[in-house]
């Protein structure tokens, strides 16, 4: 190590200061345009599911926020429809005696208080909020639906944008999951399960993600299904990662064959 | 028991079934009445408050989502502003060569990928919607100013809206926040220090919530203040709850004067 250091020291000493900062500007300006192009649009993919995941989960808790506020008013229409979004809607368009008669109540008999507009409208404030939630989840899914069309279109086709973007979002990047063998990719978003499995011996989880698939979640062998899938989906993302033919509606048609 | 379950029968065998009826709606309503009327300004103050929290809990997530999103396109910029709503307001409102003109730096030298148009506008989305968000936490704060100064005046006037309305979240309504000794008062909030203080006789905890205020967060010996402005807060609370004159000013001035 000493030894190193001196040679290194000499290396040094036998160089001008400008030729020293010259080398680190260049090294720098190198740096710099590699950090520049190791953004793939599979980064912005992966950052989109994040956002949207975000925006779902913000907007639940939001909307449960809501509805424990509104209950104080109206607690019976509240118990009468379970979508969120519609419900922000309609709190927000009708007033309650409207919104009682359409649940076949008269506002006499509601247990909700009698609270002043200033106080409702500050409920309202909530909802408005939560409509605009819904609003950029949908346009953010849209915008991912494209998106993943043109990267990926035969993993689109086969697993649709939710889930191949997820199972992107797991891998980290488009390169890995090229590079993992489909019970890998059958796995992935099961981590937790899995080392679980193979640090105590409980049983092996037998799909991650995937299993939000129709195909695997309508199938009656789940993990029989789940391994098709992951299968196929490991060819249609090789595919795509090497600009193959169009593939992906064939793919998705034999599973769905298979397992009918 | 057996001989209560007979009396009881026999007592039923003595009703008609109208008027068995006849009582259950009547009970029914007297039950609703109850609940209708259980609903004060206190409710609907706590639930502001738990809302002002949700949204800034969540503006915070979104907004760290947007800028590990947005870095991919611009990190210097992201690095060079802390305040989230500004950030948002500005990368919608400017192109990035504005914005990297602004910190000094050309657009050559930027790390940030170039990115297409239509990838931006949708980080874009998730910007507005982090606007729209803080906006909403702000008028919900308008909303409980007024609400506070109007319930409330001198325990308002003496803690401020943001820090009573918390106070009032954790004791659970007015009248019980009324009932507590200042001592109370002075560790709201603080609850999981105090019971690991009883359990495992570590060091008690002297201050909750109130140690957001500026009188307790800026005094050099807290625990004297948190105690001093707990003592006031339980006489406003008082004063407040039986409609007393209002002494809120009187109040914090006196603990201002003293911890000078």
């Amino acid at each position: 190590m000493a030894k190193e250091n001196e040679s290194y020291k000499e290396l040094e000493s036998r160089r001008s200061p400008e030729s020293l900062k010259r080398l680190y500007l260049e090294n720098l300006k190198l740096t710099k345009k590699a950090i520049k192009e190791s953004t793939g649009k599979d980064n912005l993919i992966i950052q989109t599911i994040k956002s949207i995941e975000d925006l779902k989960v913000g907007a639940n808790k939001l909307a449960k926020r809501l509805r424990e506020w509104y209950e104080l008013y109206n607690p019976e229409f509240s118990r009468s429809i379970s979508d969120h979004r519609k419900f922000s809607q309609l709190i927000i368009s009708k007033s309650r005696s409207e919104l009682l008669k359409e649940i076949g109540l008269k506002e006499a008999e509601s247990m909700g208080a009698d609270i002043d507009k200033k106080d409702i409208d500050a409920i309202l404030l909530l909802a408005v909020q939560i409509i605009t939630f819904y609003d950029t989840k949908e346009k953010l899914e849209e915008y991912l639906d494209n998106a993943m069309e043109q990267f990926c279109p035969n993993t689109n086709a086969l697993a649709g944008s939710l889930i191949a973007a997820k199972l992107l979002e797991q891998a980290g990047s488009f390169e890995k999951l090229m590079g993992m063998p489909s019970s890998t990719i059958q796995l992935l978003g099961a981590e937790k399960a899995l080392f679980r499995h193979l640090k105590t011996g409980a049983r092996c989880p037998k799909y991650g993600i995937i299993l939000q698939h129709p195909v695997v979640a309508k199938s009656k062998d789940k993990a029989k299904a789940a391994r098709m899938l992951a299968d196929k989906i490991s060819i249609a993302v090789k595919v795509d990662y090497f600009k193959g033919e169009f593939i992906g509606d064939k793919l998705r048609k034999g599973i769905e064959d298979k397992l009918k």
